[in-house]
């Protein structure tokens, strides 16, 4: 519940609300967060994505790193369209690393990370928290322009500006990014090192009715190639798996 | 449709997506919007606020001035608690101008505007819009930290680096406050020459049954004032005139 990298006494106790998708990021984030000595608060999204199940995985996530509160905040952001993670345009299948970095891919849902820190923002001031973790990557997801660390930067700006707390100086702003910089090996040797269970966790973006993933979309070939690198096998169950 | 102050040539046509509580300010941002020569997409929330008929003054005003395309977003606030407007929390009653100046008052809620901003930027950036306005003021809420023009300008600083098309420099994102620095009665007789129907806008916080006004609550207060300072008579319903 501590560690050598920070001052868990004046942290131990402290609230953190914590952005849980159900995916392998978020799931390492808890874990860092939690062994900060921080008391959690996780908070997840119904967006009308199509990979709902990482909504169970989230439930079953909380549930396992003991969270004080989970909240599954509804809001439908498949109604602006423009995504195929929320709308019909289909999920890319089999892209190699050069294309997945030649520009913003179509799975982008605009605004979602400012959208989503907003909402726990919102959480956090409630509950009188000034600290929020994101699992948001630099080094994976270079072509999502809310992943970058100027992005979070200008949102702790923001924070300071748009809250009570922050207007009145009786709190900073914090927003905690730790995987920011680390590749998809270096956080699933860390989540190791700290417990995370990753068959609970739901990493694809087009995954079949039972939930199993597929394999092919970015996110599974990020995360099967940083098992690979990790020297680690991935405890999910793919659809290939399954039907040979 | 056109404006002497600005360039109704380059903006015909564009864009904007406008917050739309249904109350006064954002009433008069939406007819000032219009009066620029923007297509106009209003944006609405149902975030369990207890004053829900202004969502109803935001469908007929939405309708009333042609608007493109209105959604009424849903995302329940109120689980956050901590806000006269969302909870138990009583609305204040018969404030006098030194007592609304003194603090941030309890109807601020959490991150609200911030939350707002971020969902119309999501919705905008899915339309091709870089243009949303919101009906904020910094006079008469000097007390909520999130209507203050250092805010503003932050959230668009945020707005540039959180998207795909500021980051890929196709856009400037703008957020237009027309009325911050505007006392309610200059919005009043502003909104007045570009034809808003006030009788058809909602803005107390603690509505009877029927949705008449209080006429005691801060934006009751102020919206009389404003009417009086304007010279002009509200044409809104209140609760006393029904009573007597």
């Amino acid at each position: 519940m501590t560690s050598s990298t920070h001052n868990s006494e004046t942290i131990s106790g402290r609230k953190a609300v914590v952005l849980l998708s159900g995916g392998l990021d978020s799931s390492t984030t808890l874990a860092i967060a939690r062994s900060l000595g921080y008391e959690l608060y996780a908070i997840s999204f119904d967006y009308g994505q199509k990979h709902r199940f990482e909504l169970q995985a989230a439930r079953n996530l909380a549930q396992g790193f003991g969270v004080k509160s989970h909240i599954v905040m509804s809001l439908d952001l498949s109604v602006f369209g423009g995504s195929a993670l929320t709308s019909d345009i289909a999920v890319p299948k089999g892209r190699n690393e050069e294309q997945m970095e030649q520009s913003i891919p179509v799975t982008y849902v605009p605004a979602r990370n400012t959208v989503f820190l907003s909402v726990a923002m919102g959480w956090a001031e409630s509950l009188g928290a000034s600290d929020i973790f994101l699992g948001v990557n630099a080094v994976d997801y270079s072509g999502y322009p809310d992943c970058r660390p100027e992005f979070i930067r200008s949102f702790e700006t923001l924070a300071n500006l748009a809250t009570k707390t922050g207007a009145e100086g009786t709190a900073k702003w914090k927003i905690h990014a730790p995987l920011i910089e680390l590749t998809k090996a270096e956080i699933i040797r860390q989540g190791m090192e700290l417990g995370v269970d990753y068959a609970m966790t739901h990493t694809c973006y087009d995954p079949d009715s039972k939930g199993y993933a597929c394999g092919k979309c970015d996110a599974c070939l990020l995360r099967l190639q940083g098992f690979e690198q990790a020297g680690e096998k991935d405890p999910a169950v793919y659809q290939a798996a399954q039907s040979t």
